[in-house]
């Protein structure tokens, strides 16, 4: 059983290091099987098509940021308002590593299948919007908790400051990616604090400690 | 002379059409030489490659965006700061018609080539590195001719505040996409007008008129 795990687990991992290194496209399942040590008896056993390994593999990266980015950053024992610059810091450290790694800044894997499949593939879309709105209520929560404790005001528009924050986060990686340089998001990290709006879309005033 | 432009404008049309529906890799030569009514000789007296024509229908969008989008929302006779909220209330009138003439949200056709391509193609990446890099001074022009009138004050750092700018435009049509929805930009339109930062990254806060 552990065996079989270990085969699946490959797999994903293989799909997602080669898909966002290149594209979706790209990528051919025999590839996968070669990289992975596993026929493509052994791949069908697993998973019924490229796209349902895809569909795992999506899972396994929003798993892997949550463990790996958003738990540590929103876990911390900083004031709210700060662990959204530390996010933008972090991920900024994420990409530089994943530079060195890879060779290449090659950008958020959910953001290149979004923008790569979004017309192609509706279940593989449709997953990724659920994830981001995982992802959006993730920010509403930890801003949700800061209007309770009072660290923000009660007329904080929670909702519209998490999409904000996701877009502005996806916007600053793919231009990242674009400059194969993720400078461009450290120089940016403190604009993050402006996206916490009000009910009108304008920036909260933040009461002093 | 005008029938062999007619050929190359064909060409790079159905190129950008055929590109932002799916996606760069999945579509071929043969595919755009049989829409356009070209055999692969007429083709290659054209362009050397794919490549080639795709970094002609980079210029060619980014034209469009320039005319049809920047130019009227710009240059029309309003204070500098709407003009960034109508450029958002714009953009999101573009993606309804576009969804409408195309059946998706295809999202930005620049921002798509570079989330696809920028690891794997470098010369199309660093073409679309310098378009998003016009972009930003294009948004930077813009907030200079604002502070020089008094509009903005002389404390906006106005090269971060247009880096921003675009991030969040990205952003937001990344995750439209993804939706297959513009409505999440519309909803945030306002939110862009936070993005004006002092040298601090702070939000500028803006002298009443």
């Amino acid at each position: 059983m552990r065996q079989k795990n270990n085969i699946k687990e490959k797999l994903i991992q293989n799909a997602i290091e080669q898909i966002s290194s290149r594209s979706y496209t790209s990528v051919g399942v025999q590839e996968l099987c070669n990289l992975s040590g596993v026929t493509k008896g052994g791949f069908y056993h697993h998973f019924k098509s490229k796209e349902g390994l895809t569909l795992a593999a999506i899972d396994s990266i929003w798993g892997s940021y949550k463990k790996t980015i958003l738990g540590p950053v929103f876990n911390s024992d900083i004031p709210t308002l700060e662990k959204f610059n530390l996010l933008i810091e972090t991920v900024y450290i994420h990409y530089v590593s994943q530079k060195e790694a890879q060779g290449h800044m090659c950008g958020c894997r959910l953001g290149n299948l979004a923008i790569e499949l979004s017309t192609q593939n509706e279940r593989i879309r449709e997953k990724l919007e659920e994830i981001f709105q995982n992802w959006v209520d993730y920010f509403e929560q930890a801003l949700n908790e800061a209007v309770t404790t009072g660290e923000l005001p009660i007329n904080t528009d929670t909702k519209k400051s998490a999409q904000s924050i996701l877009a502005f986060l996806q916007g600053l990686v793919l231009i990242g990616k674009t400059n194969d340089d993720p400078d461009f998001m450290k120089n940016l990290s403190r604009a993050v604090l402006n996206l916490i709006l009000d009910s009108k879309q304008q920036k909260i005033t933040i009461k002093e400690n």
